[in-house]
Formats: C-alpha cells, sequence, structure tokens
C-alpha cells in the first residue's frame, strides 16, 4: 500500500483531482492505468486514496519516464477523457524526491 | 481543496499513512495540526484524502520552513503519539516540485 521505493533521489508526481459524478468507464479505465503504468520503464510505485479529494502519488526513476509515460497512447486518451468527463478540477506536481523516511509499528 | 499554490519551485512534503483502529483524540489533534500548520510562516497549502491508505501532501516555501514546521512543540507531541497509537506504518517524502499544470471544468 504504502510504495516500497530506493533511496533518493527520485520523482513523484502527485496528481491531485475532484470528479464529476459521471461514472461511464472511470474505474476501469483507472485499473487499467495503473496496470499500464506498473508496466513503464522507470516506474517505482504508486499510492493512491480518494474521499471528497483524489490524490495519487506515482514515482519514478527520472523525468524520461514521466514524460514517457504521459506520452503513452492509452493514457493519452484517459487524459483527454478525464477532461471531458471525469474531473472537475486537477493538479498535477513534477517533484523531485530529496529525502525520505519512514516508521513501522514492530 | 485542490491546493493554490505559488508558481514553482516550492516543497511538497508527501505523507502516506496506515491507520491503527484506535481513535483517542486522533481526529482532533489532525484539526489542530491543520490549524498550527496553516499559521506557520511559509505554509503554502495543503491536501489530504484517505480511504484505506491516508495521503497529506502539504506544500512549503522551502527547506527551512518544514524544518520549522517538523521541530514545532505542540507538532512533536503529535508525532510521538503517532508512532505510538496511531499509525502501523507512514512514510514522508520530501520532494522540491519544479513544474505543475492544472485543469479547471468550464
Amino acid at each position: 500500500m504504502i510504495a516500497q521505493t530506493p533511496s533518493p533521489p527520485y520523482y513523484a508526481v502527485i496528481f491531485t483531482s475532484i470528479r464529476t459524478d459521471k461514472e461511464d468507464d472511470y474505474a476501469q479505465t483507472a485499473r487499467l492505468m495503473l496496470e499500464l503504468a506498473q508496466q513503464q520503464d522507470g516506474f517505482l510505485g504508486i499510492e493512491s486514496a480518494r474521499d471528497t479529494l483524489g490524490i495519487t502519488v506515482s514515482y519514478w526513476r527520472d523525468l524520461a519516464s514521466i514524460q514517457n509515460w504521459k506520452q503513452q497512447t492509452d493514457h493519452l486518451v484517459a487524459q483527454q477523457k478525464g477532461k471531458t468527463d471525469w474531473y472537475k478540477h486537477y493538479k498535477t506536481r513534477i517533484a523531485l524526491v530529496e529525502r525520505d523516511y519512514g516508521f513501522d509499528l514492530q
């Protein structure tokens, strides 16, 4: 659930969104995009949560792997559908992870 | 809901967590920490969502403002309680936001 990422530096794509109430094939497409992302070169992990706001953070080796994923054909179709049907608002932030630390209950 | 952050560069603190089933004063403390964070110098915004996983992303002007918030006294107490009571696992990632772009439904 919490992504097992390597030691920094690596990149994070923080995608924050508010959905419309259109369902269509949103859930199916979201599952497909998750599967496709995981197959991309440079993919390191993903974390996702939604209540009113949705936040998905995907982790990548470098900017080139993020750019390749952004231009992947099926993903381009989904991005377009996101704008026309599924999202009221979204924001994408590309960020270089410089440090990380964690805690696991023993 | 989606944070209105200034133009990059700025910093993101990505806090991903899995809760225990202990409630205690978690909700009250979470609200208090949100209020306190917003009063910190350098605070730019915050986004939060939880279903199985919780993701909170707070945005900051620079590393110094993140460090000051990490060391804020009440926040230190809450961090300790997080480890002993509220979280099974968490991971914190400090990331420099280099680019952002968005979409708003007209």
